[in-house]
């Protein structure tokens, strides 16, 4: 039997017609459908696709075993998350095997710091796995700023909110243009590190970019909290005639 | 009477089915379609869009005055440009005025380093103007190297080849993952560039991404010219459960 394809499909930033028109023609004509999800959520990339999937396609909801209990860098934390990947990996590995295709639902575009990729490794080379890029949330928060993020040979840096202070103060001091992403509960020390490279004047905050409930701020009237759709970009300033 | 809007829309990497669902839409549906062009070429935006347009739709070439006749660092190269764009946007502001809307089509994603991004900024509080983001070049890159990019707090960077060797070093030396565009003549530059910053061997080029002529091959093994539509790549290697 041809084994099925596993395709990992960016769904873009959040409102559906920022799908690319191959991401909505499979998800669309999909019989299997799986997608990651906190216990007892509907699921971020689920919501997305609403109304879009066949009626009688078959869901398969990933849940994550662990989200704010444990610790980070407990070791225990990333034996829960491998076990879940690996146990992922086998619903998927099985509905393949029988001849399926199967869709995984991915936010932004797949291999751009996304969930997916932990399930992609583990399937690479045993069921055909095909990724289909998607347009990332950061696309979608410079664009709501209403202004080009990038200009001539502006130098543009993606950082994580996870990263230490001082390497965040390092980088940000030596881009042009600067994007920041997973800021949550990392947001104070971002505050910081922004204000000791000089440059939070420049900073916006773009919350849900594409997403009905999109805001946008200058960084410094950003209070105390930011959800987890949240970037920060700064615009670079380059050559242009 | 009210005027029309411009839209700016980027067409992603190149594959007319990597469009999102709104851009199809906005172009299948335009009455006026604007794209650059160099003179005596089809357009390569236009040709993206093949067999999309209205039978009866108008269409507004908009052709570079120069391409490699004058230095880039010449005055006149600049004032030429400028002069371009001002009647690019003459032309557009006339069928906005006028009330009627038009498609603007952009490669990739219009804020991220776009030519769009020049006539934006001149029409930007005289007539309407909407961005629709799009699948970036880079992220068709990576997704055709069949490897993640970014994992974890995976630092990246995203240098333009024209930057002087010294910078590209110090940026390649510092990042985790790479991405380098606007290749062209800066081939040899980039080729020492990342043998100094010891990393050449972790590189990939990918020209054409998302084309039908896409190639992949490790940077190493690249000879000594690149087409325009060139990408290199270099993927991180961070925390992975
Ligand atoms: C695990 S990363 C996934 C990135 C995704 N694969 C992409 O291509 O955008 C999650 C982070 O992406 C950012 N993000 C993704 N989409 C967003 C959106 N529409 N609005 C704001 N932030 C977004 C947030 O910073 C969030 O913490
Ligand atoms: C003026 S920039 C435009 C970037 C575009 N706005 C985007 O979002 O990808 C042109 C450069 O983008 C890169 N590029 C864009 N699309 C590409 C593709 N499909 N394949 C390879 N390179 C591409 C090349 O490095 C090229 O020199």
């Amino acid at each position: 039997m041809t084994p099925g394809t596993i395709h990992g499909v960016g769904l873009g930033p959040g409102s559906q017609d920022l799908m690319s028109v191959r991401a909505d023609r499979l998800i669309r004509g999909a019989t299997h459908v799986a997608y990651f999800r906190k216990k007892g959520r509907r699921g971020h990339a689920r919501s997305i696709v609403e109304g879009l999937l066949a009626p009688d396609a078959i869901e398969i909801p990933l849940e994550y075993p662990v989200t704010t209990e444990i610790p980070f860098d407990d070791p225990l934390y990333n034996e829960l998350l491998a076990a879940f990947y690996e146990n992922s990996v086998a619903q998927l590995r099985e509905i393949a095997e029988a001849g399926c295709d199967a869709v995984v639902l991915c936010e932004g575009d797949p291999f751009f710091y996304g969930s997916f990729m932990h399930l992609y490794t583990r399937l690479q080379g045993r069921v055909p796995v095909e990724v289909v890029p998607g347009i990332t949330g950061m696309s979608a928060a410079w664009t709501a700023t209403g202004q080009p993020v990038t200009w001539g040979d502006d130098i543009m840096t993606v950082l994580m909110g996870t990263l230490p202070e001082a390497t965040l103060v390092e980088h940000i001091a030596r881009t042009d243009a600067l994007v920041v992403m997973k800021i949550g509960r990392n947001l104070a020390k971002l505050q910081r590190a922004l204000a000791e490279a000089g440059r939070e004047q420049e900073a916006w905050l773009i919350e849900y970019a594409a997403m009905p409930q999109q805001r946008i701020r200058p960084f410094r009237e950003v209070g105390d909290s930011v959800p987890y759709f949240s970037i920060v970009v700064i615009h670079g300033n380059g050559r242009r005639p």
